[in-house]
């Protein structure tokens, strides 16, 4: 059984996604393994992780459009240091995800057919936000 | 330390919760471990996986009622490829979950008391959904 | 490779975020490794956990406003046995998490500068709620 672990950042440009599947596949390819388990973790509060179609376009600016539907930037929050999109990017990353665990089999992502990996960037000005990679298998 | 996984499939009959907990218990006796860490994947971005509540099913009930109401079917969406219910269903999956992870603890999968874990599907239509199994342990 | 795990109780004091990172980095005290994998794992179905910002609490009581905005208490709900406040303790846990990974490198915790690790807690009366964490590395 091996372990493997890479730190690794993707600049974003403002709110929305950003895909990194073959950031993931890269690193699976130089550290091989048959079966295992691929953790992606996101260390950040106002951007998140995303498993969603990387078909249609469409499917994403739908998502766009509906984060800005449910968490709004409003004067009604207390929490507005950073801006008025500062507390809506909170909201929207404790809705998604600020980690994945994806198994690897026959040594591969076993991710499905129109599964990509996106990071989900909540806050409009472009950030640079800090990813890690755990591989566990053999 | 030993692995084992399981890609298996399950037949839905249109959106709502299917149990499957004992598939995963059954996968665990197949594959006895002590100390462990079970995930389970979806490979799909319009069905997704929930841990909740398995005693009264009117807890699923008001779940798919407030789904439908936070993210109801609506002329607004661009992406309607599949039809009316093909976006709402991209948005109940980044609200939930496409994996999870469960330890397991003295032979056992360390659920609570009242913890089922379910297959969320979102289209309206009866779909078959892959899933895997991945356990790592000893 | 090892693996550790440890089961505990927070006693909560009814609806809110508690903080409990420094339990997580203790156990990882307790058990050393350089490289690995913290599952953190929420045994109910009325509380979860979420990763958020551990600086500014007012983004703690946004977040809560914000629960209580999009799953109030509302008596449209079939399931009400144990109160009001049963079914929006299942919804808000549906949305956030029950279950979080995170890479364990160089020996620590890999959280990002304001992120820490809670329990919210969805019930208004104080409860005992019960955790595992689960550690496998080297």
């Amino acid at each position: 059984m091996q372990q493997a672990q890479h730190k690794f950042s993707i600049k974003t440009s403002g709110r929305g996604f950003t895909e990194f599947t073959g950031i993931v596949r890269g690193f699976l390819t130089r550290h091989p393994c048959q079966t295992g388990l691929m953790t992606i973790f996101c260390r950040h509060t106002s951007a998140s992780l995303l498993i969603q179609e990387n078909a249609d376009p469409s499917v994403r600016r739908d998502l766009e459009t509906y984060f800005e539907r449910i968490a709004p930037e409003s004067p009604i929050y207390e929490h507005a240091t950073e801006g008025p999109d500062d507390m809506p990017a909170h909201i929207r990353t404790a809705l998604t995800q600020t980690h994945l665990s994806i198994p690897v089999m026959d040594g591969e992502l076993a991710l499905g057919t129109w599964q990509g990996i996106y990071l989900f960037e909540h806050r409009r000005a472009p950030h640079t936000r800090e990813l890690i990679l755990h591989l566990i298998g053999e």
